[in-house]
């Protein structure tokens, strides 16, 4: 294996105003690490070659055993804390309510690692890349699953020189990758956080993804995925966020948000560009979301979503999960309608049925899908409790 | 008002197989009703005229007092019955198994009643017909209300001679206009069926509509509405079908149908085709959907569901209901979660506070917002009892 850090692993610029926040990680670097070994896929195809952006916040100690894998959800990226800049107009990374000094993740104690996954467009090689001639792959793509973008995770793990990470974690797609983690390397995993998440995609999860994929297959601009040197599939893509979104928050989040609140906020307009807040809002969203996604990516990364079973190639969720040597915290929410309590159950019932340590916390929350990110003051209670115990544990 | 039948008011060619089945109407004819009278609309403008498609079943009772209208729903039509032609193949009108002898809406007892709205695209005047100037309105057609269609079904009921409807019924937005129905026009509703729907779409139910618009608008054959001279916005509206379906079902019926299985049931297939069946079976809703309606129709009709609130023009809910002097069945549905329980709990709760008439039914049923279709035993029990009981009652 050959790895080749692009950029140096490092963070802070301990000169700007950010740094001087006590909880923020202050300024931190996307980083890149190129690897030349072929990552056989699932599919049964190969990726020749790939390369994987990471950040890290906090510090690796000396035996390297507080490292700590975020994994992000189907829209996210690698950075999941602080900022690239000093502009104080710069929202930061993803989760920052998550990863800093005293924070759910602290990283007065942890290292803290995610990389954005493979068939992203932020950075790792997906769709968008650049293939052998020198053209973007397209659809030449190879599918990949979640599986696959794990043992990509895994190379980086291995680059970083750590051998088994004290956590692996994650909301969503996140948390079916750290599922992923414990079931396919059961000796690098040293806890699991499986946060709003399911052990496999229901027939309802496929259906709205399958309702993405359609939209953007609808747009002529997407060009059967040939468009990096035309105009981009922005409309198909945006609807295919808006429906996505949807489904991240509860009826009571958009009720309490928007009710039938008109945008003007006189009465009805009549017309078909926007009557009610919620329009704009959703198109907004999806407008927003144009500017940063791949269209492809997110063709590719959704069919990741809907192979999502973490029974295949083991045999059942049983023989899946048997392989767990772990600890598990599983989190699940109450309004969270797209990955439900019952479909976390599937995990917890497993783990228990197998005598295996599992921690299961049913939040009541309001915001749906998206409360695992909102909901910081219950999320550090829990989330930092389960990893402090485990840390005084390890060291006792 | 003048009124000019296109086709005779008449059913069933008793000479056909159908005809022989005891519980069917039998052969139907769509009629038409050409009002010349202009329709004030909520939105302050007018439609100068306006053609109704309706279909009668069962026979009006001497002092017209039998008659029942069942309103459809956003993608429905006036033919809820029955057959037009011999040809075995042929489906039966979307409600088939609810009217009929002996069904729950008795044709051996009422008169039934069914028009396709105004901006509907099933006979009635919408988006699709032809304006002054001989070519189609498309988005010139004035936007239409609940109350709006309502008010056109009217002037239908005063062409039929009917003084009071003895009940006033439907599903989803069918059961939007019948309670429309009892607060305009109190003396004409002798009772309400209020099935599967809500007193005012929630921000929820705009969110799914906007998103099944954008999808439209996002589809250059829309061309901005103008595309009747040319190819269909067909991608477009398909993917608006596959939104609005995937909220008519239950995620509980999603997974009993289809679950995880693949297509060609051979595992994944890796492509962008499908590889789960339930792929196929919305791109199949979505297929369907296009041959039979027109996009600017559901343009039209889900705005004038997103417009709906009952409290309209009338400050209150509590307000506008006090209008209605009938009796009210309203029948919620445990796995809807388009139109939940604690919105038809809205109407129970305000029609309880007025000490109206009201039997509220809560179904558990699990083919979601659909099940009213689905689960004719228990709507027979139910609608065919509220029914028999107000029949017996009147006639005491």
């Amino acid at each position: 294996m050959v790895a080749i850090p692009i950029n140096p692993m490092t963070k802070t610029d301990c000169t700007t105003r950010r740094a001087y926040q006590s909880d923020s990680v202050g300024i931190v670097r996307r980083q890149y690490v190129h690897f030349e070994t072929p990552l056989a896929l699932r599919s049964g195809e190969t990726l020749e070659r790939f390369t994987l952006a990471y950040e890290t916040y906090g510090r690796l100690n000396a035996d390297r055993s507080n490292a700590i894998l975020i994994c992000h959800a189907l829209s996210g990226d690698a950075h999941v804390a602080g900022y690239y800049t000093d502009d104080p107009q710069e929202k930061p990374g993803w989760w920052d309510d998550a990863v800093g000094p005293g924070k759910m993740f602290d990283t007065d104690r942890f290292f803290v690692i995610c990389s954005n996954v493979i068939g992203g467009c932020q950075g790792s090689t997906g769709p968008a890349s650049l293939a052998e001639d020198g053209k973007p792959y397209s659809l030449r793509f190879p599918f990949v699953t979640v599986a696959d973008m794990v043992a990509a995770q895994r190379h980086l793990v291995d680059f970083l020189g750590i051998e088994k990470l004290f956590a692996v974690g994650g909301g969503s797609m996140g948390g079916m990758q750290a599922l992923q983690w414990a079931v396919d390397y059961p000796a690098r995993v040293g806890s699991v956080l499986f946060i709003a998440s399911t052990p496999r995609s229901s027939t309802q999860n496929i259906a709205f993804n399958e309702i993405g994929r359609q939209a953007i297959y609808a747009d002529p601009k997407w060009n059967n995925g040939d468009y990096y040197h035309g105009p981009r599939p922005e409309k198909g893509l945006a609807v295919a966020r808006m429906v996505g979104h949807i489904t991240y928050m509860s009826e009571s989040s958009l009720e309490q948000k928007f009710s039938r609140r008109t945008q003007n906020g006189n009465g009805l307009a009549y017309g078909f560009d926007t009557d009610f807040a919620v329009e704009s809002y959703l198109q907004h969203q999806g407008q927003k979301f144009v500017e940063r996604f791949d269209a492809n990516s997110y063709l590719y990364i959704t069919k990741a979503l809907d192979y999502y079973d973490v029974a295949d190639g083991y045999g059942s969720l049983q023989a899946a999960v048997a392989r767990a040597q772990c600890p598990f915290l599983v989190v699940s929410i109450s309004s969270d309608w797209l990955y439900t309590r019952e479909q976390a159950l599937e995990l917890v019932d497993a783990l228990r049925d197998l005598e295996r340590e599992v921690q299961h916390e049913h939040i009541e929350a309001t915001f749906g899908h998206d409360s695992f990110l909102v909901e910081v003051e219950t999320m550090t209670h829990i989330v930092g409790g389960f990893l402090d115990r485990l840390w005084e544990k390890q060291k006792a």
